[in-house]
């Protein structure tokens, strides 16, 4: 940034690289929205009132308000690295990105955050980073890495690393116990981001005197006031699977709380629903029918996140900024009518984006399996055994005690159920561990992936353990991704060849492989109300009621012990 | 601070050290009021809520707030040292004070700042500081340093210096010109404060994007909302001689705007106004009369600006921030019943005080003047001559054109005219400068001082030349402060001996000797529209109109040039 020359334009004594004219431009300040131009130079916003320039862009009749941030995000479950994460977002007015590489992290560790910071590079997104607070999420699975507060070290001098990303591990905080108070006072002074949901009282004070000073988790407006008066900074979430925004700014709107420590994100939100939807662009409309004032919903998405994370010179339209705009052609609809990033029209920025970089070796071939044979597949049952059920709609399952079918004392699937099988795919303990599954589906062969939050085990399910065994094989081979097979054949696959997370394709290449092996996978029984993988994919996450599967073996979320 | 303590306490574990029972607590997050008691623990608030403690306080009936934050001061304005001015200030419940020791520094340079930083350490106060950043203030006088881009680089890493101090030489940045532009360089990315009175249109655009993050000049509410659409916190000022707050208030309140980016200072406030009215307390009692939201203002006393500042828990009664709090028996009457300083109350920290550390040489013996006689101080006058004319009640002069009574070409005080002298007193250019005075009354003998802003060169009035050299000699004698002659003896004295500005004695002593010493100049016939001391200190500050007089001559304001 060149300050002297940023003065000269705003002066008035130089013409200014860029003019957008008689826009309606959006003040997050004061919370108006006046006429007027505003004068770009190398990047940065050089001033706002009457200006010419070499260029001028007529904004009549356009609202032109701060490229939005999303304050929490995990890049790795749209399956697509940064570089088409950025593609697909910016179009939509999101030029700020605070991410939480906590995905990756868990299967690469440390050479997972630095193989994200160097696939973002020279991006047109300001792109940041957190670091994953909770890798290893559990002590109940086998994820591919530790990532320790001395492995956090090195990155703290990085730019782009903010502060701590999201304390999982909310009951070991509020217990005063174990390592994450180290990793706590590492980050003194820096972002530290929450995740409790339901926290409240005593436990709730606790957690926040240790420093968190986030929460992206609050469902009810009761519950986010409380998380808001122990000082933390309300994330209004609006994603894939969790639909937070109507409850939360209904709540602001009716109680007329200050708005400026509230923000947006979206925490994980698919490519399907960002390309229909757009981004954050989607948590504000949603705000904005809720009858919060767009000046403030605006604010939200921009200059309180950026105040929040510390991150000078960005989120206003006001001199000395960055030059991260959006016009709007409707205020109320959020209708998007171009985007900027450092002064630079979005649609060219996107134009000359260089290709990816080949990935770094160490975040490839991340798919390490013990010896299998379909002898290990056996499941061995009594008269009752322990079944997780399946509940249309919803992330939680049922924990079941029911008589399975059987042969010789081995389960064997078929009808209602199939056989749920978890590897450890990290080359660390070659563990292995079956359940029965209820109401999955699935007739004539087999699913598996590679994508099962948090520790990103193989996760498969199968009526026929010769299919089973194949689709975990496949996996291997391919380094990880989606699989599916029936009859003894592989019909279809998405490769994410990146710690098994992530594809090197394109955007659209990902969206409509996935889109048609989904299609596949409901045609071999799958009901519509399941989506075959992203529901599978949470079956192994020990931290949703009632009943999971790890690598470990079954684990009772109720009690949290493993059976 | 010891987190895990603290959360063993929050977390109902452990007994609090000290517990506010059953309060009104103000969360400043939410602007809400609610009954709760607030445990603490080593100095930090542990939780909000349901808590018992060792010691317990019954705040029935009380407000509890965070203590209040003055956003900028100058502490050399109240003529002690900081030990002295937080005894001052501490009770009516200011517990944190960004100061900018630009006085000081203006005589001592670095020793200055080094000296206040030393002579504010363990006292019951966060006492901050922001580099002066316009030392010496203007090329048209002498100040006794020079403190450059290179001199404030080795206080960066100071804990308690945050950024850079009021930009006063805003037609520099503005034109784009300057060294000034290296010391923005070197704090990018921390607060820099500004000044710039009735700055607007491209010029306030190019003063922000030059990096200036905030305002207390502003007068009136358009004036404020012009500045803060341009990014500028406004710190609402309510000092001595600047009354601000009832009229921005009044903006705030009317337009409903955000009142977020609004917080209070004092800039500069005398001992007698300070013990009379309180410190902060008094911005937060005018802002509440004029209809302002109580929460609101409190937040402006506290969270905003230790937000704008950067300041980390700080400003908030909630959990992990710095128990520095204050109880109110009537809210809007802003009647302070008790304060407390990380847990521990004034009343008790201030007894508990110890000696101040006898000060640096570096900062005393700063009188250094040439060699004078009665001869040095004759002035030729012609027929018609420049005379500096005070106004009633205003600090602005009027720039005459009289013949004043003379013999043989040389100026003879007496009746409406005073002979004004100015004394360069650092010891490097030995100048002196002589200018006819009226209005100003003084009769038999002479008043003279160092505090004379911003170079704190020696200013004297007299109508006889005899007493004018005395007061001059006694002050070099004296080391500096406020000297009364009359008819050929020193009738009184206000020895300032560090730096020439501050005392050494107790508030409650210089209070006295100031009230003393005023008494006795308003004998001397100095009307009583005038404050003796105080309107002759500024008759030196070559940046209010019309006419001054600087160590190197008459200085035209409104052509800003010497004569």
């Amino acid at each position: 940034m060149d300050r002297r020359r940023l003065v000269e334009v705003a002066a008035g004594r130089e013409k200014a690289e860029l003019v957008f004219k008689g826009a309606e431009v959006l003040d997050v300040f004061t919370g108006r929205i006046l006429p007027g131009d505003v004068a770009v130079e190398g990047g940065f916003i050089a001033g706002v009132g009457s200006y010419s320039g070499r260029r001028e862009r007529d904004c009549r009749g356009l609202v032109l308000c701060p490229g939005f941030i999303d304050a929490h995000v995990h890049i790795e479950s749209s399956m697509v690295l940064p570089r088409e994460f950025v593609r697909s977002v910016l179009p939509s007015g999101t030029t700020t990105l605070i991410a939480d590489p906590h995905e990756i992290v868990n299967v690469c560790g440390a050479q997972g955050l630095r193989f994200m910071l160097e696939s973002s590079e020279g991006l047109p997104c300001n792109l940041y980073y957190m670091l994953p607070s909770s890798v290893p999420t559990s002590p109940f699975e086998t994820a591919g890495a530790c990532f320790t507060a001395d492995e956090m070290r090195p990155f703290l001098g990085h730019a782009r690393v903010l502060g701590l990303g999201e304390v999982m591990c909310f009951p070991d905080v509020v217990g005063g116990r174990g390592e994450i108070f180290e990793k706590l006072a590492l980050l003194e002074g820096r972002p530290i981001d929450g995740h409790a949901p339901a926290l409240s009282g005593h436990a709730l004070q606790a957690y926040a005197a240790a420093g968190v000073e986030s929460e992206h988790e609050a469902v009810g407006f009761a519950e986010a006031a409380e998380k808001a008066r122990a000082g933390m900074a309300i994330l209004v979430r609006e994603g894939s699977a969790a639909h937070n925004v109507v409850s939360l700014v209904r709540g602001l709107v009716e109680s007329g709380m200050e708005t400026d420590r509230f923000l947006f994100c979206t925490d994980d939100k698919h490519l399907d629903d960002i390309w229909r939807d757009g981004h954050i662009r989607w948590n504000l409309k949603l705000a904005m029918e809720e009858g919060l004032a767009p000046a403030l919903a605006l604010g939200m998405a921009s200059y309180n996140t950026a105040r929040h994370y510390r991150l000078p010179r960005l989120g206003a339209v006001a001199p000395g900024y960055r030059a991260d705009l959006v016009l709007l052609s409707d205020l109320r609809g959020v209708l998007v009518e171009e985007v900027y990033k450092d002064g630079i029209p979005a649609s060219e920025a996107l134009k000359n984006l260089g290709e990816s970089p080949p990935p770094d070796p160490a975040v490839l071939h991340t798919v390490s399996l013990p010896a299998l044979s379909e002898h290990d597949l056996r499941l061995p049952v009594a008269e009752k055994t322990d079944v997780i059920g399946m509940i249309p709609y919803q992330l939680e399952t049922e924990h079941l005690r029911e008589s399975v079918p059987q042969r010789q004392g081995y389960f064997t699937p078929g009808g209602d159920y199939a056989k749920l099988c978890v590897v450890e795919r990290h080359g660390r303990s070659g563990n292995l561990a079956l359940a029965p599954l209820k109401g999955y589906g699935i007739r004539g062969g087999a699913i598996a992936t590679t994508v099962a939050h948090d520790s990103h085990n193989i996760l498969a399910a199968a009526d026929n353990d010769k299919d089973l065994l194949l689709a975990i094989r496949r996996l291997g081979e391919m380094g990880g991704g989606y699989v599916l097979v029936r009859g003894g054949q592989v019909i279809g696959q998405v490769p994410l060849a990146v710690a098994g997370l992530m594809s090197t394709e394109s955007a659209e290449a990902v969206r409509s492989q996935v889109a048609r092996i989904s299609k596949q996978a409901h045609e071999m029984g799958i009901p519509y109300h399941i989506d075959p993988f992203i529901s599978l994919s949470f079956l192994a996450l020990p931290v949703i009621p009632s009943l999971r599967l790890t690598d470990r073996g079954l684990f009772d979320v109720e009690r949290f012990a493993l059976l």
